[in-house]
Parts: C-alpha cells; structure tokens; sequence
C-alpha cells in the first residue's frame, strides 16, 4: 500500500544515525577481521596488503546501508552482515585498483599511502584480485542464508561490480574521459556506473536478504540510485573545497587531471542545485515505502551534509 | 566399489581425445561467445580486450577437463558448460594480469602481443577484473544448476582461485621467489597453487556437477592435482627445449628471468623422471573410480606427450 510523506512515522529506529553508522562500522570491522586471512599466513605480503588497504579508516558506507535497508524491512543483522563485508571487499579491491600508476596514479588515500605505494605494484594488483575472489567466496559461504538468495546476490552484486552495466565499466569510462571534455550525459553515466551501481547493490543487498517485495525493491533501487548520486556530488565538491586533512587525500586534484567532476561541468552554485535535487529525489523514493524510512531518509541528510 | 586397474574397461566414451578436445574447444569457444559482452557494446576498449585475450587461441584444458570428469560421472554436457567457461575466463584473467609489467612483464602470449601491450596497462587491469566478476556471475546465473550446487561452486572456484591456497596465492608466492634460488618443497608450493589449484578445482567442478560420491571426488581431487602437476612440469620443460613457433612465446625467459622451474631445480633428467611419477599417479588415483576412466587416462597421456 503508498503512503505519502506526510503519513511516515516518526522515528525507524530508536537509535539516531551517528550511533547507528558507529554500531555498523564496529560490526563490519569485526566481520571483515573474521573473513580476511590474518597477516601471519602465507603469502604474508598478499594478506598484509589486504588488510592495509580495507582497514584504513573507511566509513563501511556500502556495508551500512545494506545493513539499514535490510533492517527496515525486517531482516536480522546476522543474516546480512557477510554480504555486507563482502559489498566493502568490493570497494577497496576497486579502490586499490584504481589508485595504480597505470589508472588514477594515487599515492595518498585517507591520508595513509596507498597499497602499492606501501606494497609494489604487483601485491596491489594480486591483493585487488585476491579481494575481489574473496568477496564472492564470502557470500556463496553465508550460512545464514539459502542457496537461492546467495546466487542471487552474487548475480546482483557481479552485476554491479562488472561490465558492461557496472563498476569496472565506469572507471574505464572515467579513465577514457579523463583527457577531454565531457557532457552532461556522459558524466552522469560515468558516476552511475563507477559510484552508483555498488552503492545501489549494497541497498538491493539488504532488501533482497529481507525477501522485500518487488514495489519495495523498486523503492529501494530508485532511493540508492540518487543517494549513489548524491555521494559522487558532495565527492566531487568535497575535492574542490575542503583540505587535505579533513579528506584524506590531496584535494583539487580532480581539477588538475581534467577529471570529469559536477564542479567542472557546471560550476559550484549549479552543482548545489543538483546535490539538493538527488537529496529530494532520494527522500521522495522513500515516499512509497510501508515500512518506517527515517533511517534511510537520515542516511541521505547524512550524505548531503558530510564534510568528509 | 574399488576396482583395480586390469578390470578397467577399455574405453569410456566411442569418441578419441582429440575429436573429443576439438568438440569441446568448440562448444566452450561458442559459449564464451555467447557469455563475453559483444566488441559493440560500452565501453568498447574492455570489451575488444577481453575478447582478444580469451579468443587468443588458447587449448581450452580446463573447461575440457571438466566436461571429461562430469560426463565420466553421468551429468549432462548442458549442465557443465557455464561452469567450463567461468573457469577459462579466470584463467585469461590470470594470464593478462600475469603478463603485466609489474609482474612477468611478458609481451607476447600464444604468438600474439598480450593485452597491455595491445590496449595499454589500465584496460587490461580492468579487463582482467571484468572476467574474474563475469565468471562468478555466470555460475551464479546458470539455471541448468540448482542453487545449491552454484553456491559450492562458487565456493570451490574462489578457493582455487584466490589466497591463501588458490592461485593468486601461488603467483604471489612465484613472484616472491624470482630473484633467489627456491628448494624442492617451495617449487612444488607454487606449482600447486599458481596452476594445479584450478586445474584441480576444473576436475573437481565436474564431479560436483555430476553428483559425484566422496569418495569419487577424492579419486579426481588426487587425479587433478598429479595432472596440474604433470601440466607445469611439461611447461618448465617446453620453455627450456621448444621453438617460439610451438610455444607462441619467447622461450628461455623463465631462465632468464631466474623463474622457479623443475629444470632449474633438478635438471633435464631428474625432471623427466618426475613427469613420468606425476603421469603414474594419475593414472594410479583412476583405479579406484567405476565409471569408465579412460577418457580421463587419455588426458593425462596427452599431456605427458604435449608438445605445446
């Protein structure tokens, strides 16, 4: 049944956001301590890489969400939590990969050195690699959930995560972006696809565990589609305007490589406009949902105003 | 029931290896074919790579191990296929990450120049990382299997192939050992791990499929690991004794490079001695399976014998 906005109870959880995002990311720490091969097994320079690089201080920002999304449509924490480390095995992989000399050539990611900078060229790719394997391995094991759902997220999170409709395709259009000009359509694409497609799986993710119905998966899509553009907005602005410290990483750089950015396309004020238009649209997505939002609509308030 | 090898039939199947590999690479080619996203779709360049990287002429033994165990055990060859081609493509993804300057900076594979050289280092990082995920992804998706039987699949596959015992490990391990003299134990590691781990997750794949017993999956376990053994020990030898032509690429370079290999290690001699011990355990691990294994024996025949 819709409900609109003005129906919405009051309050999803009794815990606020902040305490909700610090829970999660200690619960996903702690996840990801179990899945990933300590340092002391061979080959130790492989799993010590990996554990540099996803333990470097990220937010879990794709693990929280997935774990949200699922709880506000009735899913146990436990039933969710691998699939949400394997969503963060994805991302640093990606992350890894990406900072290489050959693609975004990045020797600072929160304000550590990254992996390859730290470990060679050749651990970073292996440990990229070895990372990605584990992610898959980690969600066809899950315990918690039937074989069905397990193939299931795999295909979903393969999706995202692969050409030609997910995460791999958008930084080979980044990449291939990088020297020229682009269009609004385009950079739209580029962000939909190397931001956007993960963080909407991580919501999918949590809905799919909770066995929501297809008009909740609709919801969620459409929810995770505009906060995934929301997030790549507030990245982009965050690389014009705030320091180095606050980021983790040298800021303006995007500018300097002519990466395609909102800010260089449109300039800061129309770039305002667009993030406050993805917040709308996140919120509104939201609007048909039975179940109480204020969970998912305080994560997009959260994305809006983050300074980090 | 055990049986011992004079009791053995004399052939399982009407068809010889050679019409029985040529079918195999075929239908294998046809259904990568169909799987790999088409040159024409977005983003161009990952498609052309990936698609000149695993349409590079290569044998096809994994995914024809595969279909020569499950059709041994009974199963269908429509329900090894989408399992065959997810392990070739994480095989040409090894290879193209394998080839990169940072690792064995290798130019030329199967007489052609290798994916970095042709379409430069990023695409083919990103191309690599697109196969791994499409391989996960069409096991996830093939509904010829249950669900069941595609989460241990999965499962099996990302073991072999990732860390701490599959094969990203064993590269991480070759790589280590480039620049020193390795001992016997530590050769036998990274064979192991670098190739036997998938060969033998190929053979083991096909029992899964075909609902093999235990007992008949410790039987091919065994069999696969003496084959992958038997497979990199003719390799080490074909890099010291063959033509570029027979080989398709620059042969010597392992030495050159100080590679870890068996004739490095033991010598042109000794190594003969223990190509012949792996084939004999092949064969010996066969004897204790009903079905007809001839098939199978042909197999680690033909390896014994390759001269390319």
């Amino acid at each position: 049944m819709m409900k609109t906005s003005s129906e919405m109870p009051g309050c999803a959880r009794a815990v606020p956001l902040p305490e909700f995002l610090t829970q999660a990311r200690k619960l996903v720490d702690s996840e990801l301590d179990r899945l990933l091969p300590d340092e002391s097994f061979s080959p130790k320079n492989i799993h010590a890489a990996i554990r540099w690089s996803v333990f470097a201080g990220g937010k879990r920002f794709r693990p929280a969400l997935l774990l949200a999304v699922g709880e506000t449509f009735g899913a146990a924490r436990e039933s969710l939590l691998a699939t949400a480390c394997a969503l963060e095995m994805i991302h640093t992989y990606s992350l890894v990969h990406d900072d290489l000399p050959s693609m975004d050539n990045d020797d600072l990611r929160r304000g550590r050195p990254t992996c390859h900078v730290r470990f060679g060229e050749a651990t970073a790719i292996l440990a990229g690699d070895a990372l990605l394997t584990l992610a898959f391995k980690t969600v066809a094991e899950d315990g918690k959930l039937s074989a069905t759902k397990r193939a299931l997220l795999i295909s979903e999170i393969a999706g995202a995560a692969g050409t030609p409709e997910g995460m791999v395709a958008g930084q080979a259009y980044d990449l291939e972006a990088e020297s020229r000009k682009v269009a609004a359509a385009e950079l739209e694409l580029i962000h939909r696809l190397k931001t956007g497609a993960l963080i909407t799986a991580a919501a999918r993710c949590g809905a799919i565990i909770a066995d929501g119905s297809t008009a909740a998966l609709a919801a969620v899509t459409d929810y995770a589609s505009q906060l995934g553009l929301l997030f790549q907005i507030t990245d982009d602005l965050l690389d014009v305007t705030a320091t180095a410290e606050a980021i983790g990483k040298t800021p303006g750089k995007d500018a300097r490589s002519r990466k395609a950015t909102y800010p260089a396309l449109y300039g800061i004020e129309a770039t305002h406009k667009h993030l406050a238009a993805a917040h709308a649209s996140a919120c509104a997505a939201l609007d048909s949902i039975d179940e109480p939002t204020e969970l998912l609509r305080s994560i997009a308030d959260f994305i809006l105003e983050r300074e980090s």
